[in-house]
């Protein structure tokens, strides 16, 4: 029923290309790809921002998942190019499932993502409901996905192709960092993805940087920090998202009490019933396939109308973007001010005391910039690897490889 | 009721600035467009995209309505300090209508705005429906939008202060041109904005630009051109905005006929109501201005499961982007041929044949290049004015006056 | 003697890159490739500027002809990318000659070459020189170069590979306006150099543009003819070109009536021998292949000093960028008005009336912005091709075909 | 003798733009200011490149001092805006000393500038010549220039201003970094100086930076070490740069020999007088005026024809760009190993063991990224100052303060 017919015909050699700001033209491989991206589940990431609600700080911050992508396919190109110029062996079996795996590797994030994964989906990671789409497409591509899915599961024996799905500097930070940073408008988080790429090499099986690149993945982890600190966990898009996330946990609230909320057919699957990793069936990833941040937003508006006060306030204040205030801090929140801010505002709101919750919140928040269990490896002229950690002569990565965590608290304004 | 509640506190001098990808950095002018941009009205620009389906075509066209208006405030600011410059008195009091009359100018835009303004409202332009919301944010803040509206509407005594709201070279189409062409990567469409604007000047109170500059608006010209037929009338991008046509004329159809479909209030009140000029009364207003993409895109989504099959057909296919074939060519469409279509996809369909107009449908297109009517003055050394179409000195603005038109005929694959 | 010795040892499979502000990065396609460009004769490239004066009007337009033939390579590689995925057959040779043939298009220009064709060589054009000097390089590779230089003539077989190097739409132009407009920050000069060759086909062993790329070719066009008159044929490169004319006129005559003036050596070789077609030997050759732009200006700094008034004044003039004023009209100058612009001069600046030409002087310029006599073909979908000028449904291009010529007058201030 | 006119005629309220590839336009802010530009001690700048050789590796990298002084004044504009706009006050006078302190800052830079200083003037640092242009022009246009040198020197009694000239976050870095990244192509070293414009401020009359602004300092300190390694330091310019020192010193031997070299005037000044602060008089700063690249490179290619076989072998070396081989590491250099090296190319190049040092070579490189004596100052919501190196909560700016130091010889291949 959900199967989606390929086309029959291809005109053969067709140069198919898209247009993209950054790049300027992405050329789609082959037809195997095209027709993936054709696929319903892949056209989904055309109603999924990359950034949620970061538009509400970055207004140029709407690019989609869908975009971000296919610059990872472009990007995986010029990877492959310099390899193989490297005299590094990659078949021609092996790039097909390059292309696949980095293309499909966030199509398992839902609408708003990480707000979705804190309140109406439980237990199961975006990655792994990738692997479910994965499986699902193999199926419907006649086990074309096979080797695709073992490399992106990291299974494969050559672990450096792994390593461009999933490393410290895998494809999709090379695109996602320089395109966020691109349509943000923050020049300071840009990267020289076609820098790093062109300085990458293959060691003992292991992807590194050749020792010229030093500067530039050093660079690359500043402006990952910075994009971090600066945009990602902006305070505005973190109220912003948490305010989205006590939403939707009113919302299932609601619903497990009776009330039926307007909401879209896949929402409502979700809102009725309680998923976790256990019971994600096959109806379960259907729904999820139609689910987008349409439905999440579109109820939103709706649900300003509501009657629950709770339910109402929260969307309304959303939709209009008058947001709590945020106070962040190197300490955690004194939890005396927090129960004392709920009581005020229980209060001033007249809400019960056990909603509270939903007005005046407390979280951690934080990030590491760089990960020593896995490391960034340096190449240098005698053939040797070192850690960048250690090959860096100045710039502290130690420093960078504890995690910095800082505490919010929100309540309204 | 609908009133909403501008902030008391304003703290002075505070440098409110956003990025943009474009302009680097926007500057607020002053709270009260910075009051004006947080009220609910233009919020609701955030949720809708100035390109409407041209993403379907350029992945990157994501860009709001929201900030474009916003760019709009920063080259007018370019635009008065260059005017000044040169001696053009203008008042603080019409330097802030000229930001407000620019920052609303496309307020009264609909969601996928032109595919609306043929399906499911009637005889009334978003430049009045603009206007509409100008006088009624003009009594929400107290008259202060009075010099704005009089600009707006062309009737300020100062007839330069007007042109830079609307004419052939005006502020709009300074930062739109830009703006599409930058997100959408068709860098053959940039503009070059600044050296426009560097150029202006005033004569007679018309708004003029001098000699030196009249490549630049050749070259602002023949861009236009090429935005209109390479993006803006894409034949992808113009099946997309039909087959949404059709599907919310079949929405209005079924609903007339008694059935209740799934809908936003606001969408329901439009598919409830016939919509024209004379009945756009308040409470349509307030409708209105909660109406945006996502009301549209997400009730097409829920109508992929609707019994009536015209209307899950062509949502299905909005929504997994499998539109018509299109044919354009310079003659009009053969009616024999289009009959003949009709006949054999309603059979192939099994639809009645009364509606297989939704299905098999033709349409004129055309587009202007330069309007020699309302002229882009060139101001000469000597003081003297001529018709851009005339100082040109090889390039043919007569044969870019003419209007091309196209049709096309649209069925599916 | 001359001979230039290429490094022995090659390290097998480096990927040579260089940074380019355009391009991100180049590759060098080969060590054929990487030793032409380490030669002398390509080296002298770094020291004659691609714009000549034109950094007078444009201070950022200092970038080399060295960069520009270097950045030829680059779209050439993306060139023959395209056209083999097109399946047209390029083979490995036909590849690396049309690599050397694009490197060494423009090596036979002289430094400040227009002026210097204009003054002390005659009769000879630079792509003549650029041929004696791919022959002399062919002697030194053993012959390697034979195919590009067939290919540089036209004398190959396959007229489509000499088109990309010469023709209304060869790489050179692909670059050299790209890059133009870039450095000179004209930014309305830019042309979608990438768009324009992934629309690149061969038809009938012509190269054609395919008929999506219309509007591409015609914003080439406006663009070229924009860059002409706003940048290449600005007044003020013109007057200092036209001064540099004369200085060096008047250097040639001063060294003919015997004097000797401070020059290198190189420079005195053109001054002491009158060049031309014919008598363009070895040893002239070898003289030329130490020219730059630094013998000149070095030289021109010098006779700022020297007793002759003429030759001293240009120079300072020059050197402090004082410039004549200069009047452009579409009419040709009336020979009154020169003769009495003479004699003014004569007697202000006490000089001889024979020698008021170096002061006032008049002369023709024009630009053709498209040839019709080679035109642009464009392919359709059905294989048919048409000139640019006809397909093109609205831009008189047959206006653009006729060419425009202006007149100026120069004269001190 | 040496006086320059200054027109007599200004056209009021014109307003003079220069293109700018980087800042799209710049506006000169007054007719002072455009008559300073214009005056020859300023022309002088257009022909000295801000990077020497750099374009050896970056081949873009032409661009010249009179560029970036420019590109200062636009940033400082941008500067006084923002710091008015956050109620700052300075005066018309002081704005217009800003302007002229920071277009001349580095009119003092001779031709290759450190090349210079370390091998024809000696003991005089690039600021002490810079000021005495600064005296020299405030004298020929009327005490004019009084507070701008004021400001220069440091001497003014608000510091804020000064630190706008000079300190570790001065306008002078904020556009030569950008504009060395973006002529040179490394992207990395691309900073946001609109940002950190935008956030500054003046607290106790230091100019600080805004909290908000922490990762753009960061980020900036980071930028700023990467171009120091990666291209201000990178081997093949300190090799050529130091090839170059050793050109003008032997130069400078052979003529006190009595060797009479080719030279121009100016060079030959230089080449004849040891110059030192003590001695540098109102004739030697009129030679300086004078002297540029075009006198050093031209000279060089002359030399390449000389009898001195060390003369000749370096300056053919630098002309057609074959270097030495460089060695860098972290350890000073073995002086057995030099000697070693000294010897054996003595006697493979036939020279005497005395000049040996001209072909081998070593010397020390440093760097410091950030200075802690002249900190840069952070400041919080609550108005406190913090030194960034404490205020940043992980980046390790106290290693960042540790000089780095590095050694490398020099040999030929």
């Amino acid at each position: 029923m959900d199967k989606y017919q390929p086309l029959k015909k291809k005109k053969p050699n067709k140069l198919k290309i898209l247009n993209d700001p950054i790049y300027g033209f992405i050329q789609i491989p082959n037809s195997l790809i095209f027709d993936i991206i054709e696929h319903p589940y892949f056209q989904r990431l055309r109603r999924i921002t990359q950034m949620g609600f970061s538009n509400f700080v970055y207004p140029g911050a709407n690019h989609t998942r869908f975009h971000h992508a296919i610059g990872c396919v472009h990007l995986m190109q010029k990877a492959i190019r310099v390899l193989r110029f490297k005299q590094i062996d990659i078949s021609k079996d092996e790039e097909d499932a390059l292309y696949i795996a980095i293309l499909l590797h966030d199509i398992g994030h839902g609408a708003f993502s990480h707000a979705l994964e804190h309140s109406i989906v439980n237990g199961i990671s975006h990655e792994e409901i990738s692997l479910k789409f994965m499986r699902k497409l193999n199926d419907e591509f006649d086990g074309k996905l096979e080797l695709a899915i073992k490399i992106f599961e990291g299974k494969y024996s050559r672990k450096f192709l792994c390593q461009l799905i999933s490393s410290q500097l895998d494809i999709d930070r090379l695109d996602y960092l320089k395109r966020d940073s691109f349509y943000t408008g923050v020049t300071e988080g840009n990267i020289s993805s076609d820098r790093l790429i062109v300085m990458m090499n293959v060691k003992d099986d292991e992807l590194v940087i050749e020792k010229k690149g030093i500067y530039s993945v050093e660079k690359f982890l500043i402006a990952r920090r910075l994009m971090y600190w600066q945009v990602y966990l902006h305070k505005t898009g973190l109220v912003a998202e948490n305010m989205l996330v006590n939403v939707l946990k009113r919302a299932k609230e609601l619903t497990e009490k009776g009330e039926n909320l307007y909401a879209s057919t896949a929402l409502k699957y979700f809102l009725h019933n309680p998923i976790t990793f256990d019971n994600f069936s096959d109806k379960t990833l259907s729904m999820f396939s139609k689910l987008d941040d349409y439905d999440i937003l579109s109820a939103i508006k709706e649900w300003t109308n509501h009657t629950d006060k709770v339910l109402a306030e929260l969307s309304k204040m959303i939709v209009d973007r008058r947001l709590f205030k945020i106070e962040i801090q190197k300490e955690p929140i004194d939890s005396v001010k927090i129960t004392n801010k709920k009581n005020q505002f229980a209060k001033k709101l007249s809400i019960l005391e056990s909603e509270s919750y939903y007005f005046v919140f407390s979280q951690k928040i934080e990030n590491q910039a760089y990960n020593k269990k896995s490391p960034i490896l340096i190449l240098n002229k005698k053939g040797k690897l070192k850690d960048i950690a250690k090959a860096s002569d100045q710039l502290n990565l130690e420093a960078l490889s504890k995690p910095v965590v800082k505490y919010f608290l929100c309540y309204p304004k």
